[in-house]
């Protein structure tokens, strides 16, 4: 590591990754990114928590299928989701037989995930790992705040948990994307306590590790074609440019959100936008990464947000940490001569 | 990895381990294997999730100032605990500073967090990295089954959640033990729906990756000074015995349970036993790692046990998936002659 950063010295490829959604987001700008688009939140299943294990599946399955791989060609995959105790994902993948490590990052967790199985591939640990994640509106409504029965009404602020996964594969095989570095974020906590506004708590998160990956890396914002978010929203989205400006740094051109691409805030009812560990996982994995593989994009930084509260806690006064982990993702998988690191570097 | 089993080249050594407890485990038979014993459940705070934040921080503070380390001086951390959402991890942490990868294995984070950290060292990515993971009595129980104040009655297959955490710091220095190899687990579900049976739900889980890795490295269960399970009480205990039995396997005399060992069972009202993600993680920190320092035990097997299911999914009907890792701990560094592996072996 290089400060907080770990520089891949193989390059590991993203050589598969699928995006499954909901109707809310078959309905969005962004229908085209999904392989599977689900109209029934149940997902043919007796409740919504089972549900969320059938979307994370149906991802996996996509994730396998597109990379023409089975079950027992992953050496380890890498998961977890919103539910307590991350059981949409331990219940999704408990028929696989994969060899498992479960993760929580919130809604950072793709790319957690995707860290990790870069770590393992480029250390030669492992042949082929997976990262998997998801997150459902209707179960993810019920545990953090209220039945949808109740009918409650939320602020401005308020994102919309999407109903989507993203899985993908990483491998030492030669096919962009590759992983060249990742930086592990630091939680930061500003005070922020209001659960109703995870954007606030979570662009200052997003500004830490992203300005880290820059000073580590020695890299400038234009070096890439996007600065990608998690899910901040339109609030976190404008917190986190207005960070950046303060260091004299315009981001705003670069900057783009998956909290804010996801639906339509015209015609669909998401206040400050999309949220939910699937929101990030289905726009790496559905939109992003493809755009890599064409060469659309030649480079870009990807900081997923994930917002480490849980309703307990929140009820009892406290703040909300956040977190955040930058991912570097490019087309090219070789030093590029005006890029200035050294390689892998052990603090 | 050769099957699912990874091999460390560089034998990661743990340098430094410590235990925190409660007053439950202070008045046990391990009473000194705890480096602090708080008699207050609040930890002096406001409520017991606050509390088990203080309890796990009390563990990294009491492993980094063994190890004569600050914060600085660790490159990356994992944990993660038993409350919804992680957070006796995320708050006791958030303070800190040290660049975080959240990990969710239930009763076996603690071999996950180990697992991990000594991927990174091994691989060169961090020079230090910290594991920690703690669990609460009196959170665990209002969180997965009733308030306290309800009085509600156990079943005698029922096991103690340990108000119990275990923080330890692996890098690249020569200082036993080191960690040699490590299976990553299987999930494992063979119908248990008693939520109060845990030890059966998790037996299988250890065996699977017990199994494994004695496959996978082709070593023999005598190789080891114990074969360690995390916390599968009386009632697991006996079942991983006797799944070992049908394959003409008696490991009775090596095998040794946390879950087992942290009450008295005769004074203490316990039921089958210990269980926790802190019971497992005290009782390698506290207990273990310094005797495979001392040299008292060679090598053993520690594979700590996580039922993965939540209250939620329980009370639909669900059955139990349950994981085990399972990490070779040794007093020596290097491959004994008599050992027959190749080091390690990208599938």
């Amino acid at each position: 590591m290089k400060g907080n950063t770990v520089f891949f010295s193989s390059a590991p490829a993203v050589v598969s990754s699928a995006a499954v959604g909901g109707k809310m987001e078959g309905d969005g700008p962004m229908s085209a990114c999904f392989d599977k688009i689900n109209e029934d939140p149940f997902f043919s299943c007796e409740t919504f928590e089972q549900g969320e294990s059938q979307l994370l599946k149906q991802a996996i399955s996509h994730a396998l299928e597109k990379g023409s791989l089975r079950c027992e060609n992953i050496d380890v995959m890498f998961g977890g989701d919103l539910l307590n105790q991350c059981t949409g994902t331990t219940y999704g993948i408990r028929t696989l037989g994969i060899p498992f490590l479960g993760i929580y990052g919130a809604c950072s967790t793709v790319t957690e995930g995707l860290l990790l199985s870069s770590l393992l591939v480029d250390g030669g640990y492992a042949s082929r790992a997976l990262a998997v994640t998801s997150s459902h509106f209707c179960a993810a409504e019920r545990q953090y705040r209220f039945p949808l029965n109740y009918g409650g009404q939320r602020p401005p602020t308020a994102q919309y948990t999407a109903t989507a996964a993203g899985a993908l594969v990483v491998s030492a095989e030669r096919l962009p994307p590759y992983v060249r570095a990742a930086t592990v974020g630091r939680i930061v906590d500003m005070g922020v306590t209001d659960a109703a506004n995870m954007g606030a708590a979570m662009a200052p998160a997003a500004y830490s590790s992203i300005r880290q990956f820059l000073a580590d890396t020695e890299l400038t914002p234009e070096f890439f074609d996007a600065i990608v978010t998690g899910d901040l929203g339109k609030v976190g989205s404008r917190l986190l440019c207005e960070l950046f400006a303060r260091d004299g740094t315009d981001i705003t051109s670069l900057h783009r959100d998956c909290g804010t691409m996801l639906y339509d805030f015209e015609h669909q009812d998401v206040h400050a936008g999309a949220s939910g560990a699937g929101c990030a996982a289905s726009m790496l994995c559905g939109y992003f990464i493809p755009r890599l593989r064409s060469g659309e994009y030649r480079n870009i930084l990807f900081a997923a947000t994930g917002a480490l509260l849980s309703p307990t806690v929140n009820a009892q006064g406290e703040s909300i940490p956040a977190i955040s982990h930058a991912v570097w993702l490019s087309y090219e998988n070789g030093a590029a001569p005006d890029i200035r690191f050294a390689g892998r570097t052990v603090s």
